[in-house]
């Protein structure tokens, strides 16, 4: 797609619908701290998740078309609904290697359970595209076979809660316990909840707490950014990939520049620095 | 921009963000049974409420001039945001007449006021612009210098909870309660809430009751869609451009169409027929 080599200097490139992927640039920075990392927040477009697959796909084309640009040596998709819905066409077309936020989600739930018995929490897309219950199935039977049942569940209103900063107060515990109530008369003995959403880990301590309540057993949370990150690590090592100098950076670029300098110092956990705003 | 003559046949053009403006296309239906009704719904780029002025100006424009290409002999924009920030460029760009939704909330707002004081909720958009005030300011010099004092409050979660069908139950009165208490907090002596989006009509019953609690004086709730109505008619009875026949029609367009039926039902009132799916 572009003439320039990519090497081990090349920048990592990080996609996602909003700013919600910050709290995977967050782990990705923290497991690869000489990475140059360049980050593309759709936020003109944003939310994917109660979109169609089509539209999601096109989005996602142009947004990681922009990532090419700047000489990505590897692309990941932080969005859950744009990697439920586009990861096979991406990986088809992009020239560099494409992670998405729903294998290393599923793993980590496989790693987390010991029932089998898993909740995806997620974007009405992720969920109607039944992309974990097809990735955690495939995994158990890699993993040999291991019994598991998967119960989704939609819950549009954990987007706009965390982008409001409503993180752990009565209207976030009524959601929580909303939703989470629904998942438990489906599923009353799950034991791990997947946070299917770049969004939800900032809303961790209220879910964890509301399922404490809900479940009479322990259940455990795990979400993307930390397995997404470790299997960058992975595959930039096995590639001869990994930047060997200590020259860590970020560049930030959004399609839409409203609330982003407070809505994006909450999901990264500091302050971004400079934001560019581009028209795709 | 199209070589068509527009005539008394010609439809309406009606142009929301997403589906919110449907609760317009009711009223306008209902004031206006002879007229075809074109709607378009931008809901592939949906929300515009939390994006920036020059975003919501070019989604705008995109969205006008499809309406345009089906002959509209007039447009309403039903959309607060779009209303808010891209009046006046529109107005300028269209070869017909533009109606927004600001002025006529502004006017119903100033009619059922017996004290001046007046609350307007929008999304951060629609606050942020300070349109409401600057139309409320205007016509209450219009009126004779009427001293009137406004207080916005921006509500973002109201849109998604709408959207969920949330409208009243725990978790929409807990939204409720905090956004009216914010702003009881600053304006303790308000008579009049605008409900300065689309899709707030939906929760006017959640509204109504916590703001009957939490103000210890009567609060008249008002909206836009029966005032563009009644706008919308006395402008094509000026023009002459009334539709002579009973023909009554709506024909919607959407940019996607994920959960249209289920959602379009929601805010029309009854079932939206065919929907056509369209790329801007």
């Amino acid at each position: 797609m572009s003439g320039t080599t990519r090497n081990a200097t090349s920048p990592i490139g990080i996609f996602d619908s909003g700013v919600g992927g910050l709290t995977v640039v967050r782990a990705v920075a923290d497991a690869l701290p000489s990475e140059r990392l360049v980050y593309l927040g759709d936020t003109a477009r944003v939310p994917y998740g109660s979109k169609s697959a089509d539209t999601v796909l096109r989005y996602s084309v142009l947004s990681t078309r922009f990532l090419l640009s700047h000489d990505v040596k590897m692309i990941l998709v932080a969005c859950n609904t744009a990697s439920a819905f586009a990861m096979s066409e991406l990986a088809a077309l992009l020239p560099v290697p494409v992670l998405g936020a729903i294998e290393p989600g599923a793993r980590a739930a496989l790693a987390a359970t010991k029932t089998g018995r898993i909740g995806v929490l997620g974007t009405l897309g992720t969920v109607r595209s039944a992309a974990y219950p097809r990735a955690l199935a495939r995994l158990a039977a890699e993993a040999g076979g291991l019994p598991i049942e998967i119960t989704a569940k939609a819950c549009p209103l954990l987007v706009p809660l965390a982008e409001e900063g409503w993180l752990d107060d009565p209207v976030a515990e009524a959601v929580a316990r909303r939703y989470l109530g629904e998942l438990h008369a489906e599923a009353p003995s799950l034991d791990v909840l997947v946070l299917g959403c770049t969004h939800y880990p900032l809303l961790r301590q209220v879910l964890t707490r509301v399922a404490a309540e809900i479940w009479s057993h322990p259940v455990t949370l795990v979400d993307s950014a930390g397995a997404m990150a470790a299997r960058a690590r992975l595959e930039l090592e096995r590639l001869e990939l990994l930047h060997p100098t200590a020259t860590g950076t970020l560049q930030t670029f959004v399609t839409d520049d409203a609330r982003i300098e407070e809505i994006g110092t909450r999901f990264l956990g500091r302050p971004l620095g400079t934001v560019t705003r581009v028209d795709l």
